[in-house]
């Protein structure tokens, strides 16, 4: 797919009705493989800590693996996640937080995605999350 | 402690400002080392095909993990994950998410939990999801 | 496949020349998607605590699920792994090794089995691992 | 540790008797936090399809992560590891495996490596799998 065809395919996924609008998700950018996504803090979005839910992570990161396998695959292809992995390297103490989402294997069947996950706090990134995501592909739902 | 207590303490977590408590989890019960939450349909729970987003079943499969295997380890002490991992086995197709969560092996420093997810849809339960959760217990936070 | 033909394919890809005749892996149980294998204690098994070396355990538990989920396939498709992940759970003292490993969910592409891994010491078993893994099927391998 | 403390203390565990030692791991380099082991091609480290089986590039990779966290602990301390996941990329068809293993993060009580392990064949490097390890900090044991 064309570059722009790809950023309106993921914004248009991401920014439907549903989750991951509830929360803020936003596309920082969208090539063919390789997904940026971000979500700024809000008080919805913690735990009793004060720091991102690890839940509000993980939602995050499968969310921006799906669309660099995704956006990997041939037209017409959907990748939906089969399993998520999450390793949580510090607390999410920022008040943005960043994903970079890397499709590493793509193939007929299935896809995997490396996604790391950063916060940001007085414009400083720490690595939060980690997160390995295998997907298999189904086709494209009807719009 | 008492179940009266470890339900107050896992109902505090939960309920407490965030994101356990803006999504909507209810604890339906709690005993040392084993924890039953639920999550209810709701427009902003969902992903682009109308089931509950992969990340909000992530959420709650984290969330109970952590009750179960908190409450599992000696007072004063409290579960934060440090590695989350869940198989997704069929959509979410249901109106409600019930997680069951129970502690498989808790030690002086971590414990594992596994997490059934089912969704229920005409009364009927559709396993959707397993996790494993392995968690590093710290010392409780001040409330 | 007949229960027959079930065990005659997991013993022939089992005894085959390779890894797991090596090492000693034996098929105890086989039906279309639960398949039972064990493994003796030898001291080319272990670590240097002298109890089976995680990967020992790691490698059981991905034969047998993709035994599991091979023979829970339509015939002519063989599941091959995507994704291993392995909870330890106790250290695995014991002489024998027995892995059972149930296909939780088989579908065109992919498969999902869990396995459950014990170690055997004075006849009493103790549960040493917890398995999630991910299979995708391709066509059968020619012989 | 010094640097030669930290590779013989590698060694030493690699290369006693048992698992790591009988498939003919080798330590290529060590130091604080990061460690290359190889492991090359023989008949007994095979699955059926004539590549290495996928026990045997679990097995390299945990014992990579092991020696990458534990030099990274203080003196004294050992890492086990408590979850393993490996994501397989491609078939593992070379003659020789390298496994990179980096600590990612080491705290007071566990800490979590990432493992890159390639095939080479013909002199060149192809990706098979990526693990995210998970361990705890145990007293070392006595020699």
């Amino acid at each position: 797919m064309a570059h722009d065809a790809i950023r309106e395919l993921v914004e248009r996924v991401t920014y439907a009705p549903g989750y991951t609008k509830a929360v803020g998700t936003r596309v920082e950018s969208a090539e063919p493989g390789y997904i940026v996504m971000s979500l700024a803090k809000t008080d919805d979005l913690l735990q009793v800590n004060g720091f991102f839910h690890g839940g509000v992570i993980a939602g995050l990161a499968d969310h921006a693996a799906g669309g660099a396998v995704t956006t990997a695959m041939p037209p017409g292809r959907f990748a939906v996640t089969a399993n998520l992995q999450v390793s949580f390297l510090a607390p999410a103490k920022g008040t943005l937080l960043i994903a970079r989402a890397r499709a590493l294997q793509v193939g007929g069947t299935i896809g995997v995605a490396r996604v790391d996950v950063v916060s940001i706090a007085d414009g400083a990134e720490t690595a939060c999350a980690l997160a390995i995501v295998t997907l298999r592909g189904v086709d494209f739902p009807a719009k």
